[in-house]
Parts: C-alpha cells; sequence; structure tokens
C-alpha cells in the first residue's frame, strides 16, 4: 500500500446538502498508517444525531457527507503497530476516531471528553481530509477507536451498543448508578431509551418509561419489559409517582421542561441529559436545592467504557430491538426516524447492499 | 411551667406587612416540653433570605413575624428529656425547628430535606402556633436542632455560621469537595459567598471569586484570601479561565445566565446553586454533556453538618468578618443588605438590645 499506488477509494452514501438525501459517493481513502485498521464494514446503525448532521440542523455540516457511527465490520488489513486486532476478526468502531491523547481527558481514558476529539464524520482528520461515516463499504479508524466485538455476539446486534448502547451505559457506570435495586426513568423511548431499558433492567433497577403519550405503553411494558409507564401529561399519575426515583434518563433531543421530570427524583436524584438541543432548558433553583438533585448529562461513553457495555450485555445475554435494512432503504428510514417511526434502530446492512448504485 | 401558670411571652421584632418594617411585638412562648430547650438569645445573624420573607417575596408570608435563624444564646432551661445541653451552655439553632423524624431523609440524618420540616419562622409548628425566629429575647426549640457551641468560640463569631456557613460546607462535604488541591470558584461574594472564600481555603482549595464588577476584587484577594478575582463581564479573561475549576459555589439570589459560569468548570465539575431564584435558569444541554458537568444545589445543612462544620471552623481557627449591630439599627441593616452593603453578614447584639422600646 505504498504512496506510488493509485490512491484508494471507497463508496459510501452521502449527503450533498441539508435536504439530507443520501446518494452513492466514492472518496479516497487514506492508506493504512502503522496505527491504523482498515475495516469492511457489515452493519450500521442509523442515530437521530445522523439527522441533525445530513441536514445541517446544527448549522456545522459540510458536504458530501457520509453520516455512520455505529459501526460492525470485519478487518481488512492493519497497521504495523497495530496487535489487538487481526485480519478477519469482527470489529466496531463510533462516534470517535481521533483524540489528543495529552489532555487531562485522554490521560483519564475518558477521550471522549477530549476537545480537539475528532467526529467520525463531519470533520477533519489529522491528514486535513474531512472523515466519512459508516454507510460506506470500508473505513479506516486508528486501532485505539476500535473495539473489539465479543465472540458470538451477532454484528447486527452490537451496531446500535456503539453509540446509543455506550451513550446509556456509561453514565449509568460514571455516576454509581450500577448497583441494583434502584429505581430509574427513561423519559423517551427512542434507539437509546430502548437500550436504557434494556441495560438498566439488567443492572437489576425498577424502570419508569416516561412519555408524552400512552401510545408505547404496550411495547414498553410487554416487549421491553419495563416495570412501569408514566405519561407526562397525566397530572395525577405525574404527582403520585414524586420523589419516587433515583434517576432519569433523558433522551428527549428537543427543548421540554425539566420540572415535571426534577419532581419525579428522590432526594439526591439525577436527571441525566442525552439529548444534544440548542434550545434553553429551563428550571427553578429550588427545584434542585430542596431535594440536593442534579441536572446533569454526558456524551457517549470512553473507549473502555464501550468495551465494558460489550462484555456486560454478552454476559447478560440481552438483544437490541433493530429494523434491518438495506441501503437503498436509507432515505425512507431517515424520513420514518425523523417520525419516530422504528422499533428502535435502524440498522444497515451494508454488506448486503449494492452501494454503488 | 406547669399549664395553671400564666402563660409565657417573649418580645422579639417583627414584620407587621410587606414593608418588612420590623418593630418591637410581644408573643406567647409554649412551655418547656420534654424535648425542648428554651434559650436566651445572645445573637442572631441577618441573612438575605431574612429580606424575603419579610418583603413577602415569594408570596408566602403570614405577619406579625419574627425573622432571625442564626441564633446564638444560652440555654435558661431544659426538658426532662434533654440530656446534650445544661443550662448556662451557649448553644446555637438555625433555619429549621422541626422534621416528621420517620422519612427516608430524616432517618438518614439529612432531616434538612426532609418534605415535613418545619422553618424556624415563617411556619406552623405542631402545636398549631406560629413558629417565631432569632430577633427576640427568648426562643424554644427542640433539641435535635439545637447545637452544642465548641468551647473557645466567640459567640458573635459562630451565628453566621448556622445558616450561611453549614450552607456552603454541606455541598462541599457532600459532593466530595473536601480534598485539598481543588480549584473552586465562589460566584457572589455576600454573607454565603465570603463563608465560602473561608472553608474553601481552609480546605486548602485555589479560591476564583467571580463578582459582576471588579469593587470587591481587593478585598477578596487581601482581607478574604483568595487567590484569584474574575469579572464576569471580562469576556476575554473569562475565555482564558475556561475549563479550570471543579466546583463553583453559585450564591447569586436573583437571575443570572448559567453558561458563562458552566464554561468555566472542567470535566465533571459541578455548579452548585445556593441562591433560591423563583424565575427560570436556563442552559443548553451541550454545556452539561459536553463535559459531564452537573447543574445542583443544597439547602442549608444537616444538623450533622453543623456541628461537623463549626469543629471544623474551630480547628481551622476561622473567624467570619461580621456587623455587629443592635436591634435598633436592624431596619437600616435590612436597608444596607439590600444593597450588598455590609461586609459580610450583620449580627445584631440581641442580648445588648432593648427589645422593647
Amino acid at each position: 500500500m505504498g504512496s506510488l499506488e493509485a490512491e484508494r477509494t471507497t463508496v459510501g452514501w452521502a449527503a450533498r446538502d441539508p435536504s439530507g438525501v443520501l446518494s452513492p459517493y466514492t472518496y479516497p481513502l487514506r492508506d493504512t498508517g502503522p496505527d491504523d485498521v482498515y475495516i469492511k464494514v457489515h452493519y450500521c446503525g442509523l442515530c437521530h444525531s445522523d439527522l441533525h448532521q445530513i441536514k445541517n440542523d446544527l448549522g456545522m455540516s459540510n458536504y458530501p457527507m457520509v453520516p455512520g457511527h455505529e459501526v460492525v465490520g470485519e478487518v481488512l488489513e492493519v497497521g504495523s503497530n497495530v496487535t489487538r486486532f487481526k485480519v478477519g476478526e469482527i470489529v466496531g468502531a463510533g462516534l470517535l476516531v481521533g483524540c489528543c491523547k495529552t489532555c487531562s481527558a485522554c490521560e483519564s481514558d475518558v477521550e471522549n471528553y477530549c476537545s480537539k476529539k475528532i467526529w467520525s464524520y463531519n470533520d477533519v482528520y489529522v491528514d486535513g481530509r474531512p472523515t466519512q461515516g459508516g454507510f460506506a463499504e470500508t473505513m479506516i479508524v486508528e486501532q485505539k477507536f476500535v473495539v473489539k466485538i465479543p465472540e458470538g455476539m451477532e454484528p447486527e446486534q452490537v451496531a446500535p451498543l456503539l453509540c446509543a448502547g455506550v451513550t446509556v451505559y456509561s453514565p449509568l457506570a460514571h455516576f454509581g448508578l450500577k448497583k441494583s435495586g434502584l429505581r430509574g426513568g427513561i423519559l423517551g423511548l427512542g434507539g437509546v431509551g430502548h437500550m436504557g431499558v434494556k441495560i438498566a433492567k439488567a443492572l437489576g433497577h425498577h424502570i419508569t418509561v416516561i412519555s408524552s403519550s400512552d401510545k408505547k405503553k404496550k411495547e414498553a411494558l410487554e416487549d421491553l419489559g419495563a416495570d412501569s409507564y408514566l405519561v407526562s401529561s397525566d397530572s395525577s399519575s405525574m404527582q403520585e409517582a414524586a420523589d419516587s426515583l433515583d434517576y432519569i434518563i433523558d433522551t428527549v433531543p428537543v427543548g421540554h421542561p425539566l420540572e415535571p421530570y426534577l419532581s419525579l427524583l428522590k432526594l439526591d436524584g439525577k436527571l441525566i441529559l442525552m439529548g444534544v438541543i440548542n434550545t434553553p432548558l429551563q428550571f427553578v433553583s429550588p427545584m434542585v436545592m430542596l431535594g440536593r438533585k442534579s441536572i446533569t448529562g454526558s456524551f457517549i461513553g470512553s473507549m473502555k467504557e464501550t468495551e465494558e457495555m460489550l462484555q456486560f450485555w454478552k454476559e447478560k445475554g440481552l438483544s437490541s430491538m433493530i429494523e434491518i435494512v438495506n441501503m437503498d432503504y436509507i432515505n425512507t428510514a431517515v424520513e420514518r426516524l425523523e417520525k419516530n417511526d422504528v422499533r428502535y434502530r435502524f440498522v444497515v446492512d451494508v454488506k448486503g447492499s449494492k452501494l454503488d448504485q
């Protein structure tokens, strides 16, 4: 793979403008550097944040943009310094592909909080090229950001764990919420929320799903195994549930009032925000002070936590609920995800799709 | 003290209406019950929350109202079950005089979070009578809410510790912020803020006072021993100080933006709200998520923490900065406190004042 050879390319599906419509796009891929892993993508999940990016909701999008950051694939080639991965192994990659390695976050193995982190797409890599994501035939990822998939796990099942899964696992681990017997709330039952129910139930928690309507009640209780279901507009049920939860994982990705949920928390309860929301959230200070409550949040998880979470998932024998589609369905999937019409994650069978047409 | 005797009375200074003007007021005091301590007030501090109460800022004031909840006095009489206190001892009382004793907060010795707590004034006691505070000749307080003042401490110095002092000590203790070497911020340099600087410096922290102007710079650095001073409107200094603090104790008692201060916090930093503010505070979720920061707060402290804090204060040989006044100055003190014109706490010499004129 020397520099004299013709430049390597790959084909992915890219958004070309804020319409967010994805279509085939061929682009160069760097050679496999000493620390790189060259991956053939098998599956890639579709996350709500992909929608924000392809549609330029945050005003920071660059096109063409190949989204996708819940990637499971097979190692095609490894660089000379790579010892943790071998050709043919099944591996995963997530939302990040780079960090500074010298800041206190990097030194504490929480590189996801490095201020110089590099996103797996819609960012610029150290070589000056745009990064492109997992809705593509192949990817090159630095070994630090590649995770081994434990044997026996089904790759399509694993894809949503690499963002949604670790996103809920990380705060439960970090904020001391892994002990059994806790009472938790999951606000919003989308891709991240359904992972929240699965993981929290596996930890032995009593779980209340909180939603704006009763539409998802049956599935929350019967399919996902939640213990209780609360409709946030039902003020008498909300009142009854006051001061009852140790934590709430708030997955709502749009502006919403915080006070109704702060009220549900016990003394020292935590409201953990998972949704990137650029309109201001509001609360009055006595709502936190009088119960020593916290409003906090976290951002995906570290590579270390990702490994830990995969192990946990395997040990507990969990499964995610996904809808597998081919790449030619991706634009419909985007439309359906916008309407929350998916149970609970689209996973694109990239390997089984024809990407160049 | 049998029921056949004439009812006992005391004289305090009460607000009669939302003008908040205090004047002498004579009212009945219950007999010393088995668990009660009858206290002759020596000193009582004037706290910003007293202003809210006497002026009905929270819309919950009942008149006549004798404010004051930073009380140091001498035991005149104890009930038959009281073994911890003896006649003649110097004791303190704070913001609370009752709790349910059976809820999980009470059982965990954080009765300050009991939902049935009884405030030392502007509340109704278990006997149905209004509670009245410490700007009075005497008080009756249940022993659970009385604290022993360690020998050798000057009573006028102790008064502000019983609310302002424990209010900042409690979150530092609870949130794991007592270890030395931390970098803390104190936002707002009033009664609580000055206690914050004193206590945090005694813990071995590097302390930055953050204020809206440079008016208090000299006193913060020279008189209180802060390490650094930051003017919140100076955007370049604020920028330089980004990601530098482990915590901020936010004592501002009126609405203010949170984002400039969230920016100052490091990964896992905590913004600890101390001000009861009934206008909504705002932030955008990435400000907490991308650094796993917390917005939290606490409410005074428990009796146990109050004892611990008094011991800490004595061991470290700290002193509060107070302005001692007589009761006939109280209405002027209220006016000056409203303009933050006090360094840093008014303490009324109740024992040395003529209360009935």
